[in-house]
């Protein structure tokens, strides 16, 4: 697979200068980030944007690693055949119109297929998006070029996305909000032959992968995709499209994918020490916080230490960690002791802690409530894991981002922030949170889906190398 | 209830001059916003920015309606007893430390009651906020002045809340985000007096209130309170804090709130027509929508287009619609024909509608596709409502927003966006859908969920007068 993510040399066939079309896109973006060779081809035309184009791969003088393919489905199967003469081992297919369109597109597709049986060229999609590498700053993709403007974050946290649009988008929607930066983001579309199997198996060995998140409609290779995610050191997040009646019916249309029963997937999945994801964004919160929080230690059940500036919040915080297997941790005498001295003397400390009392007491002086409390709170031998409730604005509740994540790093246990608080200023702290690894969340359930997601993840010792013979993994073929 | 929110005259007993305190930000924020006569109360100080301050209530010389106390709980009683001496109608009680904190303060909060019962008097909190109206640009609060700095945003949405922070801090996050406006924000802390029931009523009656939001941590009147959801016009949103055993612990430190159980709480709830909300942004999401998309028309069941340009996006939502109780909506030929138009040949639509093919077609011209399909969609007579999915960014996909709400106002049909993008961009496109009246929203599952709230909310024709004499209102006390 090294080929498709760091190849020498990469034709695109179906360039053009056009600047509205894909084609010349795939070839701007080459030039903005790709070290190698760029063989724009394209018989109409002479250079573009300075780079001579070559009539055929053919014509190429030397040699090709990769190609990218962006012309009309029914040109796809010839340029193919020519990539796999001119012993190109691998290529991006990014043109629609094949098995998702109907029957004849679902017969273009086959003679794809079978020139990859015939020759061993590998080929990835068609109708997808390609390839972003954040890390090497490279896109092999027909994305608009302007989306790539502000520079690609880089990140630990690598997507693999059975769909197109959504990772150009999305990406651009992630990082501009300060919360994350990515590794690679695949789009693989119809999946013909490089699959969700292939790109797991290269990220667990990718030393710039931290966590791999998949959006998928179908997993054709159930048990291959079980087995990688049972032996994986890496955490791996799915969501699955077409879980319902109504979605598996779209995914057919959409990628020709079968979707299979929504409590087998959820099983399946959870047995398999993945996490499931249900929604974009959500996906992505939860493969930031998996790359931040390391598994859990022995002993370590999830007892919650809450600090909040408000009551309600504090108390809605104590429902989700119930709701979600997690607990609102019992305080010890010590800790409880330790907090009181920062409190006005009627006030009763309990977790939830209700630090608003306290910050009214020192208000205008130097004792900084929220980054003592915390300390205090991760001290506790009783407390796993502190949520802290932070404000962010022209207000701005005293609190010591630094100082707070070198505590959390010397006790050895997460902090999660729910953070509220004016845009701009939200946007500052985030980022702040960010270069010091505290994950940040600006809805409640969401930082306590997060926050079980990372103490019930599996331990490195509860990893399986090899699902047992005899086994049966309940994963039909369109999972 | 007049009183407490169209003063004439109001006292801030516990008044001061030190900008560090609570009690100087209650005039301040008089000052700013309040057009009748303020009376600061403290007999250390002449005058407090510019206005004269009295030793006592009793030494004021013009009549006073409403009065505002922020002092030590121990000093409360006394200071009310004072207040219905002068005929004061009504009192809100900032000040902290009563039930919540233990039998001192219960006994305190008894003498407080006990004042009400025998003199008539009102009373507010104690252990709250106060209340904020964002119409008429008043704060009778102790929340940082410099939170009202940026201007309170005029809405429709009222709020009750039995919590205190959450008020300030969440209404500038709110108001800063570009998403809605707010009528009322009332924070009623321990409730001894004036309860969520007393302030639903007053809001049903309210003109600038379309919609009352609760965050509750009890509902000790629980009949009364049911009754009055009933029997309402206006929509109503519900959080309960508490409803878990580790929630309900919490309650009990924070508003000495007796919580009950979860499973009754949602049942009951539902049967009176309220929309139960999860979480804090949620609720305000639920109120928000239902603010904006008025009660469906017979026959009107949810059936709703979607148009996406990710096919991944498409086929989560069609998730989401059966998983919620809405559904993916049968278009008819005519809708599909006029959709044929706008897509390459080889397409064939369905829905949900992938609009890329479209977008990619009529790229660089004239043609706005997304809009364009909106029109269709919403003229097909088997489509109650529209889910377009929409991006903000540097390359912006086309869309005409003020269109956009002229034919969905023509179509009498709700359209619901969901929205990712560059940041920035983000924030202009929320305000020009909130000019437009659009709901947007930033995750799928969040967008679904407002849908099957304003497709679920309760018809004109569906209110009850009154509980049938005989029926059994599931509620205990402390619900």
């Amino acid at each position: 697979m090294e080929f498709f993510f760091s190849p020498q040399a990469v034709a695109v066939i179906g360039a053009t200068p056009n600047r509205a079309k894909g084609g010349y896109a795939i070839v701007r973006n080459l030039i903005r980030g790709f070290k190698g060779k760029i063989y724009p081809i394209n018989p109409k035309y002479p250079e573009i944007d300075g780079i001579p184009c070559y009539p055929s791969i053919a014509a190429v003088p030397g040699p090709i690693d990769m190609a990218i393919v962006f012309v009309p489905a029914r040109q796809v199967p010839a340029a193919v055949e020519q990539c796999a003469a001119k012993g190109i081992k691998g290529v991006i297919i990014e043109s629609g119109g094949f098995a998702e369109t109907g029957p004849e597109g679902q017969s273009l597709q086959q003679a794809l297929i079978d020139t990859a049986k015939k020759t061993g060229i590998r080929l990835w999609g068609p109708n997808c998006m390609g390839l972003v590498d954040a890390v090497n700053q490279r896109a092999f993709s027909f994305m608009n070029p302007r989306a790539l403007e502000a520079g690609l974050v880089p990140g630990t946290v690598s997507l693999v996305v059975q769909s197109g649009m959504l990772s150009a988008g999305f990406l651009m929607d992630i990082m501009s909000h300060g919360i994350m930066g990515i590794s690679k983001v695949c789009s693989i579309g119809n999946k013909i032959d490089v699959n969700e199997c292939d790109l797991l198996k290269f990220f667990l060995k990718d030393p710039d992968t931290k966590v791999v998140g998949f959006y998928l409609e179908s997993i054709p290779e159930g048990r291959r995709f079980i087995e990688l995610c049972r032996r994986s050191d890496k955490p791996i997040v799915v969501l699955k499209g077409g879980k319902s009646r109504m979605g598996a019916e779209a995914a057919k249309s959409h990628t020709a994918s079968l979707a299979g029963n929504s409590r087998v997937v959820t099983d399946t999945l959870a047995q398999a020490g993945v996490t499931e994801a249900k929604d974009f964004k959500q996906m992505m919160d939860l493969c930031r916080t998996l790359a931040l929080v390391p598994p859990p230690r022995k002993k370590q059940t999830g007892r919650i230490a809450i600090l909040t500036f408000s009551g309600g919040a504090g108390i809605v915080s104590a429902d989700f960690l119930e709701e979600l297997g997690l607990s609102v941790a019992e305080l010890s005498e010590k800790t409880k002791k330790e907090l009181e001295k920062l409190y006005p003397e009627w006030m009763p400390v309990a977790n939830p802690v209700d630090l608003w009392p306290a910050m009214e007491r020192h208000g205008g002086t130097e004792v900084d409530v929220a980054t003592t409390a915390l300390k205090v709170a991760l001290d506790d031998p009783n407390v796993d894991g502190v949520f802290l409730h932070a404000f962010a604005g022209n207000v701005r509740i005293r609190f010591d981002m630094e100082r707070a994540a070198e505590f959390a790093r010397a006790a050895g246990k997460p902090v999660f922030i729910w953070l509220i608080g004016v845009r701009d200023d939200i946007f500052g702290f985030q980022t702040d949170a960010l270069a010091q690894g505290i994950p940040v969340f600006q809805e409640v359930y969401r930082a306590v889906e997060c926050m079980a997601a990372a103490f019930h993840q599996r331990r490195p010792e509860e990893r399986i190398k090899k699902i047992p013979r005899g086994e049966k993994v309940v994963l039909a073929k369109g999972l």
